[in-house]
């Protein structure tokens, strides 16, 4: 651990005192955030998955991918990725993770699936606006937006079950409604009847998949709505499509506080929390147009996070018995489904802890790595100015990781990229390892501070109006968003990313 | 005129040291670049054309276009714009620029038709790349480029005609040819059989239209497939796309020098003439993504550079003459005309000097500054730092001016922006307005220098080769450019912006 880390990580109280004094806790927040991306070359990078050279398309066209180091040839004889496959499953119990809960693995997966969209047909393309947008809720262009606007009072299409809100259904009688015959659903075709008829008609093509996203995408209309009503109160003279594209400017930028100020400061170990500052970057050299890269799509591969067992209306279930399933929300409400995933741990993050069922899925990442020729492990290591490492021992201090890489890659140099982000020891106190904390620091932080609704030029109240800054600033946390939006009487619900008896070690 | 202005118009002798000393000019030229952009905000801007208030959509969607200034209501009873229309029209002669050729004017028309493209349905939105992409030779998009690329040795489709290349024709007796059925030409419907017969197969839409275009285009298509012969000799390994996509970027940044250190330099009064350094600028405020403002776009009308002859084959004939007909260049070659038009006087810009059949879009361009409800002239002064104007008489020297602004507005602040850009005297020894000048400055200089291709990490010898960055480097006026794709043995043509007989005053 260099002496800086250790720094970070250490002093409690030291961290306090910065936090208590404001010009200071400004300071540092620019410089931490600053130094985590200045580890490795800033935006326009020379190269995308379109061609091994530099073309004017090849610049423009961002619908190929972005890469943070070149194509380069693959080396002679890597294991099958078949085999390596093999050391993602998890052998056993699933490994915990001691600081994350399953509503971390829920925020994570419907949080990126927003702008790490892989086009299923071509893994060097994607469908991504390249923006913080919040697709899964408002639909990746106006079409699919125009779909589940109420067209009155800035409002999301909606209905009230059990005295909640929730999103229309989707279908009728197993058929999609008219309406939303624009709203492609994944999978939608292997689905029977009944579980379509379940269905919200929500935008984003795979909202329905999994309780998470449900949870979340419910969660967020319910913001939106209430905040388009309280926008229509203080400010009457606005028409509908005013008070949505305002309430939607809102909605985004508290994502926005909750993904600084309560997901990177969980997944960080250091002791100083993270806040957002729109005003602190105009000058930096890394505030460039976004572009997401291939490498930050594979790092977000978190499959392990999902336990063997989720635990659902109190009982120990399947992880596919929460999927296609949204009556399970229905039935109990929101605040009982975000304290229930709150009160569970979600897996670790690293090798021998992926759910058998994501094999597959396994295979082809590390496939895909290959077919867009991506530089070894340890040539990204030093690309974000981490030492190479030269013995199997330095990546893991698992001896089965280290025998297991041995036998199959024989060098460290040979180690893909995909297989090397699991492969290392989580970073004490962290969630992830040291690799993939570095390129989610480098690519989180400077693909959501350069969202243009938070440059000084905009984040102001001509964009927000008066009322909508002042709902921004009191807004950093999930269970802010969550108590606001569910019945009034309803219970204190725990909602935390972190495990209620996580301790700093 | 401010003391910082005055040094910079005056002192040549010091000027020309500070050129001589390599640290100093690139301390100078990178200085005054970010000083020029400085006036104003930087993008992103708050708004576009969408709407009166900030949405995500407005934030994103860049077929709308930007704006300064955001919409205000217009001033009741501004006078009728076809009275205003009169004042742009020419009375009696010329009056002649005494600085700029006619060259200047068909290159100013043609390398701004390749970002300031307003839609024709709609003046509040455009079909721009945003991009200085040299559109109308390359196309507006990949499927236009497909269409009139050769498709071996990274060449464009081209004939050759009395010795020298051009495109090929677009049509075979009167009919386009079903291999460039895809190349839209403007008005294409009104011409003659006998004109569209002689038309290239081109990709800008306008590129038919003038004689400058066609031109322009032709010079530009000779060094392209000039390049992509050279690199297709030095790197035998290539295939067409990689030439193509080789050659065309090579290309752009040739462009981009000619732009800064010929056009720039012949605009300004400046006695240091600027110079293309694209190292100097990745950590400034303004090197964000481009985006073309609605400002910008009326700032470029300069109809009265247009004389009321031009000579032609050492005839003097009606501008129109020179519309639609492309055999001007076919028979006497490509050097004779870039000479004829580098000696004749442009017309100067500033009111009373438009030629009369385009008066019309006058008309037109008074009324788009309306009906997109920008501030007034005396507001754009203020936001670019300039004095606001508190009598006619500091607007112009023309007392025919200062009466007609009086009479027809009454008072300086109701003066619309698109007259006010044209009623200011030009500055002494440049072509244009104070406001003029500082607007082309600010979108030029910001808009050109964050071109990808010139980011440092990216303009270098992977991206152009070897080989290209000695063509770039070799190259920053239009004469080079010309005298290394004409037949061997032609003359030795006078090829200029400036008038033989300027002289700074």
């Amino acid at each position: 651990m260099n002496p800086q880390t250790y720094i970070l990580t250490h002093f409690g109280g030291f961290w306090r005192f910065v936090q208590s004094v404001p010009w200071l806790r400004r300071k540092v927040n620019r410089f931490l955030i600053n130094s985590s991306i200045d580890r490795t070359a800033t935006r326009p990078y020379p190269f995308t998955t379109l061609n091994p050279y530099t073309s004017w398309e090849s610049l423009t066209d961002r619908t190929y991918s972005n890469r943070h180091l070149p194509a380069v040839e693959q080396p002679p004889n890597l294991p099958d990725t078949n085999t390596l496959a093999d050391l993602f499953m998890r052998r056993g119990e699933t490994i915990l993770c001691p600081k994350s809960t399953v509503l971390f693995a829920y925020f994570a997966q419907w949080f990126t699936d927003g702008f790490l969209r892989t086009d299923g047909n071509n893994p060097g393309k994607n469908t991504s606006n390249h923006e913080i947008d919040l697709t899964p809720l408002y639909g990746v262009n106006k079409p699919v937006t125009e779909i589940i606007r109420a067209k009155h009072g800035g409002l999301l299409k909606s209905q009230m079950i059990n005295g909640e809100e929730y999103p229309p259904q989707l279908c009728e009688n197993g058929v999609v409604k008219t309406e939303f015959a624009g709203l492609k659903q994944v999978q939608f075709g292997d689905r029977s009847p009944e579980e379509k008829n379940q269905f919200f008609a929500m935008a984003g093509d795979r909202s329905n998949v999994q309780i998470g996203y449900v949870m979340l995408n419910v969660l967020f209309l319910r913001e939106h709505n209430r905040i388009a009503g309280l926008l229509a109160r203080e400010y009457p003279a606005w028409d509908d499509e005013r008070l949505f594209q305002t309430a939607r400017n809102i909605v985004i930028v508290i994502l926005m506080r909750i993904v600084i100020e309560e997901y990177i400061n969980h997944i960080t170990p250091l002791q100083f929390p993270f806040f957002l500052d729109p005003g602190a970057f105009p000058n930096e050299r890394w505030y460039r147009q976004n572009w997401m890269a291939v490498e930050f799509t594979l790092v977000y591969r978190w499959h392990m996070l999902i336990p063997d067992k989720l635990t659902v209306a109190g009982a120990s279930v399947d992880p596919w018995t929460t999927m296609w399933n949204t009556s399970l929300i229905t039935d109990r409400g929101l605040g009982a489904l975000f304290e229930e995933a709150s009160r569970q741990p979600a897996g670790k993050v690293g090798l021998f802890n992926s759910p058998r069922f994501l094999r597959e899925i396994e295979v082809r990442s590390i496939q895909m790595g290959r077919d867009l020729h991506l530089a070894s492990y340890n040539d990204y290591r030093a690309t974000y100015k981490m030492p190479r490492v030269t013995d199997f021992s330095e990546i893991s201090s698992n001896p089965t990781v280290q025998s297991e890489l041995k036998r199959l890659y024989g060098n460290v140099d040979r180690i893909d990229y995909y297989i090397g982000l699991f492969a290392e020891d989580t970073v004490p106190n962290s969630v992830l390892s040291p690799l993939i904390g570095t390129l989610v620091a480098i690519d989180a932080f400077s693909q959501a501070l350069t969202n243009p609704l938070l440059n000084p030029n905009i984040y102001n109240e001509r964009t927000f109006s008066p009322l909508g800054m002042e709902l921004i600033e009191k807004t950093s946390r999930l269970t802010d968003v969550l108590h606001r939006n569910i019945p009034a009487g309803s219970p204190n619900f725990y909602v935390s990313l972190t495990r209620e008896d996580w301790k700093r070690v």
